[in-house]
């Protein structure tokens, strides 16, 4: 067979060592957090049911699902418009692949009009399953699920890959990481308060400065009710949501072209440009929510987050933007958004609280608040401003060079020895050239490299190579380990 | 909407926490011992192209291959024996999920004798990906494609689920995890003796006894070469290798069918019940392989392997095994696999080695060795033999009840203290009964509660609980981390 030219779906990646661990140390640091705020590891399967995926993520969404092509017969009892299985007749000798048992063909040449028609109940016939779009709908599926062994309030973390089929681009995959933290089951503001914290302790761990912006779903509700437009919700939501992006003049043509009446949208322009103190904006949205019960209470949540953050030693800074909407339909309360301070890039991980998630899958009435933090974007961020650790690139701390056989038996005593004190090494497999094995060692980065030749096995002081420095030094067999740690 | 009734596809599993915790447990003992020896971790996507994927895993493999439906428009273009692509008649309106710009027909009346027959055709058409099906094809795609960044020999790693359309059944999943480490591009033995000594550790670590049985191909090819059967090696190993489940009668049966003579089967007899010490296996063979060079070879081969071992401090048993085949075709050195010395369950691990894994992708004469750990194997024996340590499944470690506004102040700033000192703690969200507080710590395995109400918040001593033993103390606020940890 002609060798084949490797590659990979657009879209995705391979992690090579050096990747592996730059993305490791986020994940590290992201989980150890989690962990440290009580919340435990969850895992769901790569493939979910499309019944369970379907309809969630909006008409784009459906589109972007990656579809598992049934295994087997797929085209078992495909019939209706313009496609009918046959039973035995015409079946075909020697493919592998051949469906068994059943045929798939086209009855007659009308036809050749009404198949097309079907395409979408022919695509649901051959697929029942798809590649996870997100973790929030796998969440909502495993809590009701697993309703009667989960202990609420349930605060899970889970940290996997999901798949989108999404126009591949520069920072844009079809197979990314996302890194959850929700709890579910309680409306207690306290656990806004928590995962704000947790977000706080995670970038100070990453030593990348942010911006935390908060506001509360219900703010937002209160100003399109004050505006006299609480039918324009989702409208204003939406179109707010882009403000960073377009700007507040593109919005209000926006809202206009939605319906917006002029009324509303003078209403609502002072609030586009709010700006100053919490204070000053906390007086202003009071006086503009005496005509909303529901504005008034987002307000009253949102000071009593602030306020307790407030108290709570949190070292980045955390701002209230009345302009902050998030796309998603979900959310129904506190919303937050986090941004690196001093590097344009988009959101680095938000979320907010949403009260019927679990609805859908049959179990009303539980709300919940979590955040999902974007790997790929911190990645990229701390590969930018060079604050990986170097630390985090060495694994093997020291090569035991291979000078032949009888040297080989002695330096392997040595290498168990380095590995029962916990120190990773190894051993060159072959008695070639010394600078061979030397370039082995600095391109894997290894920072001490052990010579042990027929004279130093007869003194029994080994010559250790510092990789760095270039300095060598002879040092005691039986000190080797003590050494390098 | 009606509420769906969630589920997951069959062959899949969720993982809770306490699923979590053991399998993590499971893995960060395989990855410490893999980095320890200087291997480092790399990631492949979760789809490959079908083109990478398919002719490797024989006829069945392919079969078992989950494939990804191409997104977008997958029957664009779809003609030939019984398909063909439409320009723009018979667009239909109104479906979300209708093919754009072009549209799937059926020309006529005679295409339902032939469209069957390109069945294999059209899937190839609408699917290009399929799902990882095991994490050899994918390291051997990795190491051609970046054949020029990797440092060899390469010594990598990789933790990831696989996908296989099997039919479940109880302890064999559509989605599970491999655990495989490989060193490619030497042919030096050493590493096959490395990687037993990883074996021996990762158990030694689990406190699981296992047995390592050990054989070399070339003793089975010198074996089929001896008894006059060299062209019937593929059927010998297939055979063989079945011996463990179905006896040595059966598989004498199996090679008369498949066409050994009387003569070589007359051979192969004591060969195939060969017992005793490893010296008086290797007498026996030495005389057989007098005709056999790759025989003495692979003798040889083996001989160097366990005497090193040998001198080497390895604590499980090691066995050379001349009924060892292992299916796989690609082995061409030693083969390993590893069972529980005291749990009746298939290998928990095996691998050897292989000399052309990557010639397929363009990249011949790389010589490899490799191991792949099955998890959910290991998994089910340390399970069912009690061996997961208790402290894995402990995660938060102190629960601050709450007693109300005022108190909750209080205790927010002891459990900042506590997770400040790492000690996973988190605070009951609302100011229920004490009882559905500790109900919950239980629940979720919380060794310590404290109790900070208004007499302990003034006297500055809180109560902290046991939740083991029952017992309750009055700490000092200042010392609660101290006593916890």
């Amino acid at each position: 067979m002609a060798a084949q030219k490797p590659s990979i779906p657009k879209g995705t990646r391979d992690f090579t060592p050096v990747e592996m661990a730059r993305r490791n140390y986020i994940f590290d640091t992201i989980r150890a957090v989690f962990i440290l705020h009580g919340y435990q590891p969850i895992e769901t399967p790569a493939m979910e049911n499309l019944s369970t995926l379907m309809g969630k993520y909006g008409e784009e969404g459906d589109k972007l699902l990656f579809r598992i092509l049934n295994s087997g017969d797929y085209l078992k009892g495909v019939k209706g418009s313009g496609l009918r299985a046959q039973g035995s007749e015409h079946r075909t000798q020697g493919s592998e692949h051949r469906a068994q048992g059943s045929e798939w063909a086209v009855g007659s040449g009308q036809l050749a009009e009404s198949g097309i028609r079907d395409l979408s109940a022919f695509t649901q016939h051959i697929s029942e399953k798809g590649l996870r779009y997100d973790l929030t709908v796998p969440l909502a599926r495993f809590v009701v699920q697993h309703q009667h062994n989960l202990n609420f309030p349930f605060k899970r973390f889970q940290i996997q890959p999901v798949w989108r089929a999404d126009r591949p681009q520069k920072g844009r995959y079809r197979e990314f990481f996302q890194c959850d933290v929700d709890v579910i089951g309680s409306d207690s503001l306290l656990y806004e308060i928590e995962q704000i914290q947790i977000v706080d302790e995670i970038f100070t761990r990453l030593d990348l400065p942010v911006t935390i912006r908060i506001n509360n779903r219900k703010i937002l509700y209160g100003i399109s009710e004050a505006i006299g437009a609480a039918d324009k919700l989702t409208d204003i939501t939406i179109a707010m949501d882009k403000i960073d992006k377009i700007g507040v003049e593109k919005v209000i043509e926006e809202l206009t072209q939605r319906g917006l009446t002029d009324d509303a949208i003078t209403k609502l322009q002072p609030i586009l440009t709010l700006d100053g103190k919490i204070k000053e904006k906390k007086a202003f949205l009071e006086e503009l929510f005496n005509s909303s019960d529901t504005g008034k209470k987002g307000l009253d949540e949102l000071c009593h987050v602030l306020k307790y953050l407030k108290s709570l030693d949190v070292r980045n800074k955390f701002e209230f933007d009345v302009r902050l909407a998030r796309g998603l339909s979900y959310y129904t309360g506190t919303i937050i958004e986090v941004m690196a301070r001093d590097v344009p890039m988009g959101s680095l991980c938000g979320g907010g609280r949403y009260d019927d998630l679990t609805g859908i899958f049959g179990l009303p009435g539980l709300s919940g608040v979590g955040i999902s933090f974007g790997a790929d974007r911190i990645y990229d961020v701390l590969l930018s401003q060079d604050l990986f650790p170097d630390a985090i690139l060495s694994t093997t701390q020291l090569l035991l060079v291979n000078f032949g056989e009888e040297e080989e038996r002695f330096s392997m005593q040595l290498l168990m020895k380095a590995r029962k004190a916990g120190i990773p090494a190894e051993i060159y497999p072959e008695p070639v050239k010394l600078k061979k094995q030397l370039d082995y060692a600095n391109r894997k980065q290894i920072p001490y490299v052990a010579l042990a030749g027929k004279e130093e096995i007869e003194s029994g002081m080994i010559t250790l190579k510092n990789m760095k420095t270039g300095e060598q030094q002879s040092v005691s067999a039986s000190r080797i380990t003590e050494y390098i740690q």
